[in-house]
């Protein structure tokens, strides 16, 4: 009788470094990360320069939209030692001009005599680096680290080859799939420690998107608040209401939506753009969605009757009901909404689903069992097993007492 | 901002053997997991045995009832070097003769002069080997590595504690928490790997319960088939039709319920007593769950009518519908029967949830979501979220494409 693999806690198997160039392109990798949140709708760019010898000479990453690219932070740290040097970059070079002028040059000019890159640039605009370094003698190789490069700059991939932002679906629920029980309760199924895995996760995201079902049950603020962890608070409600119906938003077409504050460390918060799916235009003047405390945009139908004093969106309807969501899509892309994380809804997340347009998936699973209640997901327009929407499961990590599954839908290759 | 903690990508935190005690200790853990399956009624134990220097001297497991138990298999291979040496026991050694003589008595014969104990003998009946030893001058610990010890004994101990039956509840769903999905289907919801695993468990088992919803719903044979991977059947329906309508049962006050047989790779597959839960009856004589390759034991109210020409076991009815579940687990254990794997029944499951007799869960979770479909657990009597039945997630492993966790009931202590 074999004893049960004990020894294999995880799913997630971390790739073991084999060459120096792999331990330097690693560093880059997690460099980049350190932009996630900060730099949309740019990607996230980690940067390793080592001189001839193969010595360590500088490092950099893209900490935000308009700030100096990852090669060029390196670049300026290494100084002289970078000349027949080699640069480890997460993300192909840009070989055009835009905020700041093209990183493929900027190599050249420091005499790096070779270039190795994880994932070439898919943005036609932008590709050409990798090109334009070779015709100048650089020795150029792509695909290092290729996987886990992409895995960290995912929204910005997506939002580049689907030309539509990026979607995570977010639930909390219990083993049996519940997110609330039989009389609607649901403070908290999970711990204080996944909650505010939730708002870290929000904080990085250009925008959140609940269904006014949402809205109407819960009330909640949707903003990021990833304060440090307190207790909780014993007889708290779901419901935040906070602020008057407010006009942060400037309105579509503002090339950047997320507002920025002090958050209670004092340290920069970011707020993303909330997004309320509201069909029949039912939000609230009262709800806490619009406070003033980030900015709101309400996508109604356009045949909804509303006197709401915010920005709203109006969207076609969809044939299975509620909004067309590709078109809503559509419309936040060109909003430069890179990242979307939806959130609070089962019915909103199942056509969400039906239309294919989640790239991850994160539940957050409790140690508990309901056994009746909400279920975490609704109608996803599956009728038989056949049609079950295939994932893969990416990572799992205990936060506080619960589980954090990641996981992307399957697909051909995998 | 933090980057994720991809380096915990499990739950389940080994524990680092820090002594020489420890580290055979451990080994004496890992020997007593040879016996899963195969020594109920009696509890599995291993044993190491080093002589005065410190060298590994000799070991063995308990393998089957009646057969020696590990102290004695342990001695025998030590021989001469036993005397002056120490025992690493995982569970305590009997002062009772039993089928064999006590086993205090074989260690204080063969001179060891000192006993290392994981898990004191909770049995009335058999305690007394640790005091027994040191009435003689032999030096006893006890508690090293008792967890995992405990971990390894969880059935026995319960049965021992709780006068009933281990049970351990299995379920396979999607990540959503669904069985089927809308139109009935669930084939298949999880990998081959993880159904494979599901037949290692059932082997594991003294009996197998079903409710009679599954069985009518999905005529399976609960049999134990832990046969090498065999690659999809494409077509398969859940139906098993197989054997006649069987009386492999010699009815109940056998002592050992389970039948022996041959498994495809000529291995011994032993066959847990299959138990329907089926209050009125309705279990049919065509039942797969009534093939003649392993006992079935019908239970069913006291007042039902039935025909069937299989052993049947009348219990009284629950005030809550269906039978006394407490009665059921107190008459398997009249048969010996220590550890029970509840499967098929999002019903049943629910009321041993609502009546605390559930002692693990295991949950094989599918990458894949279905957002319509049967819940993998039926009403658990929970009302409200205060009431929610609270786990401990003990382990996540990865099985196949799947993720097999394993939780516990939380308690006051944990």
């Amino acid at each position: 009788m074999d004893e049960p693999a004990q020894s294999r806690p995880g799913i997630a198997v971390p790739e073991i470094p084999e060459s120096d160039d792999a331990l330097h392109m690693a560093r880059a990798v997690r460099l980049a990360a350190m932009g996630r949140g900060t730099t949309s709708p740019n990607p996230v760019v980690g940067c390793v320069i080592v001189d001839a010898s193969g010595a360590h000479a500088g490092e950099g990453f893209h900490a935000y939209a308009g700030g100096p690219h990852a090669e060029v932070v390196a670049l300026s740290e290494a100084g002289e030692r970078a000349r027949g040097g080699t640069a480890y970059v997460t993300l192909e070079p840009c070989a055009h001009t835009g905020r700041t002028g093209p990183c493929s040059e900027a190599l050249l000019k420091a005499g790096i005599a070779r270039v190795v890159i994880a994932v070439p640039d898919p943005n036609p605009q932008a590709a050409g680096g990798a090109e334009q370094l070779r015709a100048h003698g650089v020795g150029v190789e792509v695909g290092l680290l290729a996987e886990k490069a992409e895995r960290g700059n995912a929204e910005w991939l997506t939002f580049i080859r689907k030309g539509r932002p990026h979607v995570t679906w977010k639930f909390a629920a219990t083993l049996d799939g519940r997110s609330a029980a039989e009389d609607g309760t649901s403070q908290w199924i999970t711990s204080p420690e996944a909650r505010a895995d939730v708002h870290r996760l929000r904080a990085e995201s250009d925008a959140i998107i609940a269904g006014i079902g949402t809205v109407l049950a819960d009330d909640p603020r949707l903003t990021a608040r990833p304060a440090p962890l307190s207790p909780p608070r014993p007889g708290a409600t779901s419901s935040e209401p906070g602020g008057v119906s407010g006009a942060a938003f400037s309105g579509p077409g503002a090339s950047r939506l997320a507002a920025r504050g002090l958050g209670p460390s004092g340290r920069a918060v970011r707020q993303p753009l909330r997004v309320v799916v509201d069909t029949d235009a039912r939000t609230p003047a009262h709800a806490g969605v619009l406070s003033a405390e980030a900015p709101t945009l309400v996508a109604v139908a356009e045949d909804a009757d509303t006197g709401l004093q915010v920005p709203v969106l109006r969207l076609p309807r969809s044939p299975q009901g509620g909004l067309d969501l590709h078109t809503l899509l559509a419309e936040l892309a060109r909003m430069e909404v890179v990242s979307v994380f939806l959130e609070g809804g089962a019915t909103l997340a199942g056509s969400f689903m039906r239309e294919g347009l989640v790239d991850r998936v994160i539940a957050y699973v409790a140690p508990a069992l309901l056994g009746s209640g909400s279920a975490a997901l609704g109608q996803a327009g599956v009728r038989t097993i056949a049609d079950t929407h295939r994932l893969v499961f990416e990572e799992v990590t205990p936060i506080g007492t619960d589980l954090r599954i990641t996981a992307r839908p399957a697909t051909e290759e995998n």
